[in-house]
């Protein structure tokens, strides 16, 4: 064991460990669950310290020799060495403070050990020109950003899935449903298109808030003014930090409005918490539409990923789209828990900044995960039962509904009314009674009228005021 | 009374009244609250009616004659005539069917009252070409646009007089905080400034996510299929209501999603949402800043709006702060609200429209009203205590963080410990100690050192390996 | 106009309102929203004064003759005088004090006009003995006990309608599903009596967290210490406030802690929300059943109650529990609100009763009111289409889930597969291939035997190691 | 590798693994995070198997020697052997059935493996008598029960450190504060006892909510009929659960009921989400009184825990308070997302289970571990700065509130402006101006009259009419 001293007392550490004693204490005060800190945000922490070495060298306020040994413990670090060094949790008091510091003081114990004539102070060196405030949340977000292509890459496949299905049934015929009853005729092609929109724009609103992402803090240091900063560090760090790390981080216009406000993880937790909402009310659809197979809608087969019961035999469940619509909630419920850590920031910090990133995160990998098995295992070999689609259309009673501007909507009604008593369709009980020229019933009740807009007018009776 | 009759059966009605048997049956179906419908979507859904009837006479499928008449109800009905005849509630099943009823049979009804020769059907003629599906959502989104520039305006505001604020007390030095506890030194021009960019960022994304809300399903009639509309309609009818009304609509490029998703409401009520949450922790501040006035914090003089207590003399308390914050709280629900409401929508269409427009509407009007009486009640006479402000930093010992560059984070945490039991500030422990050039000394504590980047490196002492 | 004084300044007040400078000022500075303060926290205020005046007087702290006027003053607006004195809004910061204060000037007021001989000065003789901290709290919750009875008067008559559908429906055999997909066999009488035990919990929930309500902290004046008023009022207040009331209230057993903490309200909340959870999934449910007419699953007719669209003759939605739907989104919405209201509470009070308060009063009326339709105009004229019920059953091949312990789950999957290739019911497969005694296979296939468990073991093949 | 086959089709296992087909494919098809399923629920399915199979021996159903075998290999399991064969994640489709499939075919397997003469078929014997339907949310109930004891335990300890804290500082004076201003004093032994009834409130919340989980469903098999267990095993199934496991288990009056709803869920969230507001509610203040050291309101000192930050040397933050506020944040929105799958159950089961319970067993973990925190490493330390506390009590002109009585309301708030003018406290004004007798004041002034009722009415001046 050695002995370690901080402004609260002394304490001793295993012999052996990078880490020292702010990240011991850490640990200690913060036995919420065995779920360490990030590994994206250990990885940003790690980068933002070289990034730092480097420009604070050139600043000329630390010496090559550091600098070099800080880079040289960076560098092993990034590639994954003393991984386990890395202890403090995910859940943590402090607004960062101990990832900050367990970081600084791996990499100046190790850059120590790597080149032991030079003595590297965690604070002072490591940290150099750094504050957690403005180190912990631009971790944070390079985090975010790591992550974020993995995101909009399983957005754009669903998006081409679901391109490839609306081809597919281009000219699948099937009841169109509002409120659950039937309505008039749509295709599927029309219904997979829909979708396909959707999730276009879902991409799109991720794009946008992932790009405002890119405005950093760094060199803000404590609350953003800069103090122990030098300008010259302020004004480089980033050129160095993002050819390290290709981010395109950008330095926010005001670095204390930067450094307290969270509206930025507000708002990406927003535009993940609406491609949600639209994932699961796309997932709540398929399972609507596959429902049976005997009495169901019995519309759409989705693959058969596993046997659905341990007790009934033979049963098969949509269980792709319902892991899909429990990430949904979950991303649902992180947005509100984002948004009273966002709410609950004071003054010139918000001290919340853990949770509300450990939840981002967590929200884009489920994301991502659920749309890659959504796509993988459902979609693209989901098929349409067309036969029953078609004769769904064809028994439909309210596809008298092109029949209004020819009859009017009471005459209409009461026509509907009575082909349902009758049990015929209102198409047959139409040519039964002769109303209208039977090409002028074929042609209202073929595919092509009964889903878009007429070309011409109506020669209806009812247009005589 | 006259007796009408619709597909259920017959109901009485009063024979005055303008509104049918639609409405009348809505009624009594929901008894919810006795909250109207939006006027504003009342008024939007007349504006529609009036364009479509325009637009369908020209594409040749109503007669001049019912034109006239059902234009010259809308312009009555516009002008605020009539508004007891409609009496449908906020809260409403049936997707907006009661809603847009109400409105074609009040129109129907007048326009033959004006011009009895006339005679307009409500389905056929009022609401031809069209389907609650496209009509509803269309006017909710109008609604929306049409309140959002008071929304915006009132944004603008609260940003010009945060700026005027941040001009005022440029200089007025001020403790820091950061997790409640004394951090180095800022100043109110740089707070204020900081709420002046965040609220700018909120007026960004409002306008974006106003914008997008001009993308409308009119003319898609039921689901967006366009059935029952001539082409012609559905390729004119925008631009007679933009004509009419300014809001720059566009149709949507595909009817069917925008008929069946909500992303958009979701997504505008996600940037009301980030919104609530910067107003709150904004009035959260603002309160704990002006607390005291003894026994607090007493760094602002919010105005006095009121006496604070029925039961203690004198008290003043904060109380534009906490209406802002009651509102916030509130549309962070309502943005539950939405959420959930636009998860549920099935199929070809959302059903549960009504709650999400409603809170939408309510969320908008609160929002702009919160910071009308932010700007007129608190923040315009707002005034800063500069000499408390001063006297804090002076005392501060956290101040001593620019000493690290010079002497290093451990002494100077030892120097702190010293100066606080010794009841001094740490500048005096130093000059006594003189282990700094007094004049070094005199420069660090400035104003200027301590609130930014050092212009050049500081000869520190440890920066030698 | 007469001129009135507070610790602000002057005001103008219109010389014939009952109300004062209190009450003005409180008007101009919460210009949120047009909706008043609830009525019921209103009368429950005026309730408090008069309760108060005869305790006071019974102290000795208050003359007869001013106990009098204000006694006369709240006989008069507790049976509905002067309703439009009360103006100051639901939405409305300073932790209530103006609407105390509304209430205050009122009686004094009133008081004095009615006996022009006494002088009433609002907080030292209609306020004495009491603070905004204690008497709008209480006044909160004597609003929501008011209402209480009504909201489980609707659960009541929701689960008597439940057990008589039960009844109805005992022996109506239907497919169950889970997950969508077709599972074994249950009948309507269960399906009923499942909600009716569901709704049950519901009506204990809400009676055991109305009763917490009953808890008030009036007679604790400011912070709950009591102060300024007599031990005599403290232990003699509610005594007088339930016999005008009957609303059985007592007294906080700590007072501070009463006066600060909100956590009855959301137990309170929690339990509507519970009920708002559980209603939402009925009408989700019976949405589901009834979904049709001819594509969907059919099995429940909701009666119809209004036509369900403005462009489709005949067509008729589930109006009904689609405005279940949204009252239930809109109270678990409310729910985050009062949350976030609560968890805001700061040391001595929380200031944002008012949102709390409003929200919980309109989640009350607005779940009695959407039971109260739901029972009226949907549950008992339901009716259930046993034909369809039974056809559906028959055709299930998921029923021959109970030969597994006669064959083997792997045989009876595999016999399921043969069976829905071959287009015949696996009972008639099992017939014609002769695996098991023809008897048994009818006794297996009978309602008693698919619904329920064995009474005896099967002489299964498979029970030997 | 071993070729295992079910009704999807055939899979090569690994040979020497315990799971099988349907585990494997669960892996595949929920990539969704690493977290595997809580293995507190993974015990509870392996008692429920072997008290089934205990149970069906007894029933006659199953042989003594399979009966045998499945008890070794539970045993076996139960101990920790093995625990790598539980491999399904967390966040599965499915309702489940994943995590029941993986008991089964684990304990087949080993049970085969203990005693190779036996074999045994994961449905027919080692799931015998039961489904998912029942025993996964039977087997989740059980895991919510097991860390119950954890949870009410931590509550009890910080109720208790409470009452010792409320005893030490009995008569420690302190300013009150509502709405963040100073108000009339009250003591720290009040403060600390107000939070004590506050937290033993929730104490009985969760044993309440917790009993009701005790009801469940085992016995019910598929959605709660009983159908393909014995009548023996329904009724005594719980009798030998609860031997093994003292869980003091019952069965659901009503089991379709219990299967297909959450609302014991609902309600247990809602619980645990009135003990975060609580938490976090306790945890600002906390934060709030200890703010400073030097420009805040330095009333409490927290135990300092841990250097505050990585540049700011000497700084300490409220760490503990600030990692319980973040639990909260999290359990507060976990609640929204067992509101939302609660909600969106469909029918004769809510196949949304898997996420309601990881959220529910995760905020028991949470919130126990953060109670366990808080008076660990901050609440049994805390200290109360009685001199500044008294001080700030005689420096507040609010304690002139006491005069009320005597002088009435607006004459006390005349003097307390007179008095902040002059810079002088209320009470030096009292007895240089001679209003009331000096010893009156000083008793007035006193502790014991400022933060309680008065014994006896005052002898007012105002009392007169």
């Amino acid at each position: 064991m050695r002995i370690e001293e901080d402004c609260i007392g002394k304490l001793p550490i295993d012999k052996q460990a990078l880490y020292g004693i702010h990240t011991v204490r850490a640990v200690r005060n913060f036995p919420i669950s065995h779920e360490p800190l990030d590994p994206l945000i250990i990885q940003s922490l790690i980068q933002i310290k070289k990034a730092a070495a480097e420009t604070n060298q050139a600043a000329g306020t630390l010496s090559l020799a550091k600098q070099q040994a800080i880079v040289a413990a960076c560098n092993q670090l990034l590639i994954g060495r003393h991984a386990d060094s890395f202890i403090v949790p995910a859940i943590q008091g402090g607004a960062g403070t101990s990832a900050n510091m367990n970081v600084n003081e791996v990499v100046a114990n190790l850059g120590h050990r790597l080149n032991p004539t030079v003595k590297l102070q965690p604070n002072d060196d490591v940290n150099q020109s750094q504050s957690t405030n403005d180190t912990f949340p631009t971790a944070g977000k390079m985090a975010l950003l790591q992550q974020l292509p993995g995101l909009l890459g399983a957005i754009g496949q669903l998006v081409q899935t679901l391109l490839v299905q609306a081809n597919t049934y281009r000219d699948t015929i099937k009841v169109g449903r509002t409120q659950l009853q039937d309505a008039v005729p749509t295709t599927y092609g029309r219904t997979f298109q829909a979708y396909y929109h959707l999730f276009k724009r879902d991409l799109g609103r991720l794009q946008t808030a992932g790009e405002h992402l890119q405005l950093v803090n760094l060199g803000g240091t404590a609350i953003g003014t800069g103090v122990n900063a030098t300008r010259y560090y302020q004004t480089h760090i980033l050129t160095v930090l993002n050819q390290n790390t290709k981010l395109n981080l950008q330095t926010a216009p005001d670095l204390i409005d930067a450094t307290q406000n969270c509206d930025l993880f507000v708002e990406f937790s927003g535009a993940m918490k609406t491609l949600a909402v639209n994932l699961s009310k796309f997932s709540n659809d398929l399972r609507l539409l596959s429902s049976g197979p005997q009495a169901g809608l019995g519309e759409l087969n989705l693959p058969a990923k596993q046997a659905g019961s341990s007790i009934m035999p033979g049963k098969v469940n949509p269980v792709i789209p319902e892991v899909v619509n429990q990430v949904c909630f979950e991303v649902i419920g992180n947005d509100v828990t984002v948004t009273m850590a966002a709410e609950a920031g004071q003054l010139e910090l918000n001290a919340f900044e853990p949770i509300m990133l450990r939840d981002l995160l967590a929200n884009e990998r489920y994301l991502q995960q659920a749309m890659h098995t959504l796509v993988k295992n459902c979609l693209r070999d989901l098929t349409v039962n067309k036969t029953a689609c078609a004769t769904a259309v064809e028994q439909s009673a309210i596809t008298a509904t092109v029949l209004t501007p020819y009859l009017g909507y009471m005459t209409t009604t009461k026509l509907i009314k009575r082909a349902m008593t009758a049990h015929i369709s209102v198409k047959e009980l139409l040519l039964k009674e002769k109303r209208l020229p039977a090409t002028l019933i074929e042609q209202l009740f073929s595919p092509a009228s009964l889903t878009q807009p007429r070309a011409t007018k109506a020669p209806s009776i009812q247009n005589q005021a």
